[in-house]
């Protein structure tokens, strides 16, 4: 799990390119992380991005609205796109996320979600930890198998449900709607839905800087109900004893984020103890690394 | 709440004494931070400390065991005592705490308790929420009020129990142990006390810089069962609602660390909701920052 968490994590560690990176910045403040290579390609539209200047890249003064910014930057991208120079592109998805300097904050844009790894903006999502406990007791966890289909993480595991937020979608929201389409789990059911911390992490790959927020939420579910696969994003669901749950933890058969929401869970729900695990606590602060 | 959990990672701020402090390495190892003011009196001892060199102050070679370590330290640390030119040695307590880079490491030497904000070394303890449930399911928390005479933090609100962890002892019999002796909960009561998670932080005062992170454990008391006061660290126990908790938590009549400890519990007992506190990802990460 050490290992999951480092690489989850790689932007922290020395040798990342964060020592390289620009901030991405509107107004003074910064939004997100940009790679030197995004960053001259972003200087052939001046009239949207200011050049780099004191380790920023800055969105220009002119672009003083939510609307304005959006929409300029959005035309960059759709440019950007149609030249195929971005592999990330590639998975333009309509999805608007959320631009702002922290949660709390007021959206200075909106972005399109295949972008914004180029401009390490933040992103949030929810993920839903599905669950039965039996008449005497016993714990089991409902997982899914990712559709081989899926343009992230084909054939992998991953928790029941889980989604990215949209601007301006609620929280709850977004998690009762993707416990419907994902896994036909009724609304009056997802509802029941308890909110219990967030799991939060950076990471660099080819295609960018991926700061992320998890809100997760416990679900028990009756241990007559099954998921079902609904919008096609899943192939199949497993209920598994949290033994299971564990092994399967180690092997790398699951989605890396989702396998850090279970293993959030197992310690949430005492399944590992500070005393017989060692990293008990870099498993923790694993979890919650934020810039 | 953000500004305790600004001000209980104050040593992360721009501004903090962090940019100026010397790390404090054995064998090349970081294990904590030293001020310029504590590395200048450390010259005066050029057989345990070697002088500040490359950003770091280290043990001299010579002392390579566990037990050389801690000897030569603690003889440094007992003169330091006697000038009494560091008021934080005015509170010697005869605990000593394990020093190690990582917890999962084993640790390099012992130090005495008092010390460790010094040299910056991490310190671990363990807290426990003591909560009820009624027959209707109403959540409520027992909290302490520290002993007026307490070294540290007299006369605030506190967790049910607490305490340090000193080297070589176990998590769960500290816990066992602090459980017995500040709240007079009886040992198989204690014992089912459940793990859940860490808080961590890290913050500078005139004392020294202390990185600290706690084991919590959450245990569900029986209703009828009341903790009377044991070792006089405590003067009342007050069993509250989650209302009325929440409500005490926006007051400064907590110590800062309990009041982490129960914002946390709340956090994951669902009183807190994402969707109705713009905040919620900002304090969870404030629970858990690390260097």
């Amino acid at each position: 799990m050490l290992q999951l968490l480092r690489r989850m994590n790689n932007f922290y560690l020395q040798g990342s390119c964060r020592a390289n990176c620009y901030r991405f910045e509107i107004d003074g403040t910064q939004v997100g992380w940009i790679s030197p290579h995004v960053a001259s390609l972003l200087t052939r539209y001046p009239d949207v991005f200011s050049p780099p200047h004191g380790g920023a890249v800055s969105l220009c003064h002119g672009l003083d609205s939510y609307r304005k910014r959006s929409e300029a930057v959005d035309a960059v991208l759709q440019t950007l796109r149609q030249e195929s120079s971005l592999f990330c592109l590639k998975g333009w998805r309509d999805e608007k996320y959320s631009v702002m300097p922290k949660f709390s904050d007021p959206p200075l844009m909106w972005m399109e979600r295949a972008a914004t790894s180029l401009f390490g903006v933040k992103r949030y999502g929810v993920h839903v930890n599905g669950y039965t406990v039996s008449d005497t007791g016993e714990v089991s966890m409902w997982l899914a198998r990712r559709s081989p289909t899926k343009q992230t993480y084909p054939g992998l595991l991953d928790n029941v449900a889980a989604g990215g937020l949209s601007a301006g979608v609620g929280i709850k929201h977004t998690l009762v709607k993707e416990c419907q389409e994902e896994a036909c789990i009724p609304a009056a059911t997802a509802e029941k839905a308890c909110p219990v911390t967030t799991v939060s992490y950076t990471y660099e790959d080819e295609e960018g800087v991926f700061p992320e927020s998890q809100f997760i939420f416990d679900l028990e579910l009756p241990p007559k109900f099954k998921p079902r696969v609904g919008d096609g994003e899943v192939q199949h669901f497993y209920l598994l004893p949290i033994d299971k749950v564990k092994e399967l933890l180690a092997t790398d058969d699951f989605k890396p984020n989702s396998a850090m929401v279970v293993l959030d869970f197992l310690i949430r729900h005492s399944y590992i103890e500070p005393d017989t695990e060692p990293c008990y606590q870099e498993f923790v602060a694993g979890l919650h690394q934020t810039l």
